[in-house]
C-alpha cells in the first residue's frame, strides 16, 4: 500500500474527552476513529490488525471442527424470555429497538438463546452431536460509563463460540481442548507468556468458570499469583478458590490484568428451560449440553496496544501488525522504492511504502507511532552503495544490508 | 470440508411463512437461518457464499484505490440532524435505541454523513483529495414488510463506497471509473451479460442516479429496454429519460430486474450543509465534492438464488460457490476418498466431502440441492476400475474421468 493512497494520518492529538491510553494512541496513529464514548470506526490500519487477529482465531477454530457462522444483530424477546434473560434486572446491557408495528426487539449482547434456537433446526438425534460453531460478530451493549476506549466497548467485535453435547463427559473433553486451543492462540498474538487461565465466578452450571487474564495495567481486574505463575486466581473467588485447591492465599501475589478471554459450562441448563432436546440411542428425549467460549477481538487489540506501546508509539507484534514493512522512501528513489517494495511483496512480505512528500523525520515518527515491526530506509545515497537502512521498531539501531541480507532478516523474524 | 462435521442439514422444507423463493431454496439448502422476516442468520454454507463474493468485490475496490474501513451501527442524531435525514419524514427505515441516559440513537441504514464527518478529521487541503473508502457493513433497515427473502433484508450486509473530491470534473471521473469496476463485479459475478447500468431517479445533484438491474423474475422493478439491450431505462424515469435521450419510448420493451447495485453523485450538498470544507491552492475554504456506491451483498447472493437455480436446488456460478467440488463417497472408500480430497485440495480446488452415510440418492439430491458447481463419485467398484464419475451441476450426463483428467476438467472450467 502506498501511503499517498491511504486516507487517514496520524494525528498530533487524540480527542480531549477520550482518557484510555489505547484509544488515545490508535486514534493518532489513524488506527480508528471516536464515534462516540464506547464506539469506534475502524480505518483501514485498524480493520488490517482486526481481520489478522480473526484470521489466527479463525484457523485454529477450524482445526477444532468449529464451523463458522454469522447470527444477526436483530433479536426476538421470545428467545430470550424462556431462560429469564429479556428483562434488564437479568441483563443490564441490552439496547432495545422497535419494528414498525411497535414490536420490541433487542440488540444482541451474546448469542447462546439464539444458537440454541437455530441449531434446534439441525440437531434431533445423538447421532447430530457433537456440534461446534463460531462467529465474529458485532456485539452490542448498553453500558452505563464506557472510558476504557476498546477495551471495553457499547459497540465491539467478538469471536464467540458455542459446542453442543450428548453428555457432560463429550462436553468437558472439549472445553478442555478449547483451553489448549486458547493458550496457541494467545501464543500466536504474542501474549502468551503474561496471560493465564484463570479461576472466576460466573458460570452458571460448575462452581467456577475460566477465564483467560493478561497482565496489563490497564486492566480492569486483579489476579493473585503464586511465586512461578502456575497458580492465578481472580480476586472476586480468591477465598472460595484457594481454599477449594488447598493453598494459603498469602503465598499469593496480586497483579493487574486485562480479561482477554472467557469460557462458560452452561451445561443443560438452556436445553432444559428452552425445551431443546435431542433423541438419544434408545429414543428417549435428553437434554443438549451446551458451553460457550468468548474472545473479545477488539478487546485484545486494545489490550495489545496498551500493553506494547512505548513512549514513542505503538509496537504490533509480527503476527497482528498491519504490514510487516514501513518502507521510508527519502528524496528521488522512486524506481528503486517501487523495485524494493514489489521485491518484498513477492516474497510474501506485506508493505506500507511512504511515497509522500514529506521530512524524513516525519516519516521516522509516524514509522514508530504506527508501530509497523520492521523499517526500512532507502534513499539516493543508499542506492547508490547498494544498500538499505534496516531497524526494528523495538531496536534503537539501525543496520546497514544489502537486500538479499534484509529479506533474509525478515524471514528470520 | 467433511459433511459428517457440518452442522447443518438439507431440509425437506422451508418456513411456512416463508414465501421468497430465494429464502426456500437457501433455508432448506443450509445457507441461511431464519430469525424473522427479513432477518436471516448466514449458517457455514451461506457465509462461504458471502465470503467470495466479498472478496471479488474486495479486489476491485482495491483496485480502484478504496480503502477498505468498518463504520459503526450506532449512530448519533447529530451527525444526521444537519443534512436533515434524521426524522422518519424524511427517512423511513431508522431504528432507534437509546442509551442508559435516555440518549437517543439510531442504527445505521447507510453511511454518508458519519463517512464525512470522519473524512474531515484527516481532509483539510487539496493535496489530501481525492479520496475512496468502502466497507462490508451490515445495514439495519426498519422495511415496513419484508417479503423477499434475502433480496430486502431488515439487517442485510451491503458495500456501500463513497469518493471524495475537489472538483465535479474529479468526481464524475471517478464515478465514470466506478461503472466500469462495477461492469466488472457483476461479470465475475455471473451476472454480467443480464446486468445493466440504468438511469434512475433519486440522485440528488444530478438529475439522474444510475442502478445496475439484472433481469430477474423476482425483481422489484421493471426496466424498458431497446432490441439489442443497449438502452435500459426505469419504469419510473421513462418518459424523462426517452426525452432526453431522444428515443420512442415505444421501441423499449418491459422486463422485470432487480437493482444489484445503485450509484449517486451527491455532488457538494453533505459537505455545504454540514459545513465539512478543504482549503483550496490559493488557501481558500471550498466545498467538497461526494458520491456514493453501494452493492447489496446479501442482495446479490438471493438474486443469484432466484435467477440461476432450477427445479433440484440452486445452482451457484463457480466463482461464489462454497466449495467447487461435491465429493460423494459410497460405500467404504474412507481411504481413497481421502487421497482424492487431498489430492484436489492440493491443487488449490475447494471440496465439501459427503463422508456420511447415508443413501447415495440422498447425497446426489443433497449435491443438486445445493447447488456446488462439480460433483465428483467415488466408490469400490469406480476404485476399482481406477476411475471416477463426473458430472457438473447444469448436465444431464455423467462420464467416467481419471483422476488426472478430472483434474484438467476443473481446471479448464
Amino acid at each position: 500500500m502506498r501511503m499517498s493512497k491511504l486516507f487517514t494520518k496520524t494525528l498530533k492529538q487524540a480527542p480531549s474527552d477520550e482518557v484510555a491510553l489505547n484509544a488515545q494512541l490508535l486514534i493518532r496513529a489513524g488506527f480508528v476513529y471516536k464515534v462516540m464514548a464506547g464506539v469506534y470506526a475502524y480505518t483501514t490500519l485498524g480493520l488490517a490488525v482486526q481481520e489478522n487477529i480473526k484470521q489466527i482465531i479463525r484457523e485454529e477454530m477450524n482445526a477444532i471442527d468449529s464451523n463458522e457462522v454469522t447470527m444477526t444483530t436483530l433479536q426476538r424477546p421470545e428467545t430470550w424470555k424462556v431462560t429469564g434473560r429479556w428483562d434488564d434486572e437479568a441483563v443490564d446491557v441490552w439496547f432495545r429497538t422497535k419494528l414498525k408495528d411497535d414490536t420490541e426487539l433487542g440488540l444482541a449482547w451474546s448469542h447462546e438463546e439464539a444458537i440454541m434456537e437455530m441449531m434446534q433446526q439441525y440437531i434431533k438425534s445423538y447421532k447430530d452431536l457433537p456440534r461446534s460453531v463460531y462467529q465474529f460478530q458485532t456485539k452490542m451493549r448498553n453500558e452505563l460509563r464506557a472510558k476504557s476506549g476498546i477495551m471495553r466497548g457499547r459497540e465491539f467485535v467478538m469471536k464467540d463460540q458455542y459446542s453442543l453435547h450428548a453428555t457432560q463427559e463429550d462436553m468437558d473433553e472439549y472445553y478442555d481442548g478449547v483451553i489448549k486451543t486458547y493458550k496457541r492462540i494467545y501464543d500466536r498474538l504474542g501474549i502468551g507468556d503474561s496471560t493465564f487461565v484463570t479461576f472466576a465466578s460466573g458460570g452458571s452450571f460448575t462452581k467456577f468458570s475460566h477465564e483467560f487474564q493478561t497482565i496489563c495495567e490497564a486492566g480492569e481486574d486483579v489476579l493473585y499469583v503464586n511465586e512461578d505463575c502456575s497458580i492465578a486466581v481472580n480476586e472476586e473467588v480468591l477465598d472460595d478458590a484457594t481454599k477449594e485447591l488447598g493453598i494459603d492465599k498469602n503465598t499469593l501475589k496480586p497483579v493487574k490484568t486485562a480479561e482477554v478471554g472467557n469460557i462458560f459450562k452452561f451445561g443443560t441448563e438452556k436445553s432444559e428451560k428452552m425445551d431443546i432436546k435431542f433423541a438419544d440411542a434408545e429414543g428417549k428425549q435428553q437434554p443438549i449440553y451446551l458451553a460457550s467460549y468468548g474472545i473479545g477481538i477488539t478487546r485484545v487489540m486494545g489490550v495489545l496496544a496498551e500493553k506494547l506501546s512505548d513512549d514513542k508509539g505503538l509496537v504490533w507484534p509480527e503476527a497482528v501488525a498491519p504490514y510487516q514493512v514501513y518502507l521510508v522512501q527519502i528524496g528521488d528513489v522512486d524506481d528503486q522504492a517501487k523495485n524494493l517494495y514489489e521485491t518484498l511483496t513477492k516474497a510474501g512480505i506485506t508493505v506500507i511504502w511512504d511515497d509522500r512528500v514529506e521530512r524524513p523525520g516525519t516519516k521516522f515518527a509516524d514509522a514508530d507511532l504506527i508501530g509497523i515491526p520492521h523499517r526500512v530506509v532507502i534513499s539516493p545515497k543508499l542506492v547508490e552503495s547498494d544498500q538499505l537502512e534496516y531497524k526494528s521498531r523495538t531496536s534503537t539501531e539501525a543496520k546497514l544490508l544489502t537486500e538479499a541480507e534484509l529479506l533474509a532478516t525478515i524471514a528470520r523474524l
